[in-house]
């Protein structure tokens, strides 16, 4: 794979979507602990139907799970084609770096509720290189046309 | 990158993703005038707990980003595969342009509560080119197995 | 295309995305044949507002869609890169292979509401070969830097 940007870009990319996993895996702690089940049978299975219920914790979760869904996969997508640019890889890694961890602060700040505005923030650090790399692509792309 | 197919597709995906992220500004926008907030920690921000409530506005743009996501990310996969083929550059446009104008289509519709089946008529045009294209690179392995 | 890694990867990456549109498909007529809409112009279209509801079987097949975005989504992105790293083909297609089956009888379990755990096993069986393949790209590019 070498060990230019398309390197970069697999690596933090492979790190979110590995972080997007444990947000699966903490909803479904989440509603074990809580007795919080979306599917009557998962609530039969764990003491009765009484339990086929929502829970703050266990939705506060899945907005995460979900806020990353809209995030980080056009990230994979853009990432990509910017890789395929052959950009200098300081200015790509700075991109990747700044969205990689402004997703993380995210989800701690979804997770445990941090005072707002800190993951509106986040989500908004988070989106500047994700559109920083859509504008160069859409230049970069007009410029051979 | 070139000029071919593949360029026609980034083109177009690209535009379709700040679509994407242009949905989440208006939920963003429609949260702050209805104060509807999803987090009672944003309600707090913005006048108090009573505003950690749903508005019909923000599920009905939530309802469009999350449609988004069920039908212009599996293109991004499908096109991107599709391109690697290289196929006809005009079909392929075609292929591209169809899915970006009925996706557009689509959120207009959503957005201003269009009379039915205005919005179910661009989802059915738009998955057009999507399931031609994967029977086409089905057809593409097969034919090589 | 070729006949290696990266057109078995496209093969079953692309059967899935078909699995996915059914979902589409499936909550569609489930809205029609239950009278249930998501929204007021849809449930004017066919019979009055008093279809604008949920029901319990729509709300069933949107977490299968929606449980198939958190999971197969991230393997068309883990998948890819995994090709690109020119795997052995046949523990490359053991990899495919069982995410393909085990997102199958996801759906299927989820659908017909199979007894628990059928679901949650199909769900982290499933998940094993993402995560393999999410630590062998980690390990490959830590390998080159």
């Amino acid at each position: 794979m070498g060990s230019g940007v398309f390197a970069c870009f697999s690596f933090y990319s492979t790190l979110l979507v590995l972080k997007m996993y444990s947000l699966a895996v903490i909803t479904g702690q989440l509603r074990l602990r809580r007795k919080a089940f979306a599917n009557p049978e998962d609530a039969l299975r764990h003491g009765g139907l009484v339990y086929h219920r929502t829970d703050p914790d266990v939705e506060r979760s899945r907005r995460a799970h979900r806020n990353d869904m809209e995030n980080i996969f056009p990230f994979l997508f853009l990432g990509a084609i910017y890789s395929l640019m052959e950009p200098n890889l300081h200015i790509a890694h700075v991109h990747f770096l700044v969205f990689f961890v402004a997703r993380v602060v995210h989800s701690v700040a979804y997770l445990f509720a941090l005072k707002a505005p800190t993951r509106s923030l986040a989500y908004i650090i988070g989106q500047i290189p994700c559109v920083s790399i859509a504008l160069q692509i859409l230049v970069n792309i007009a410029a051979v046309w």
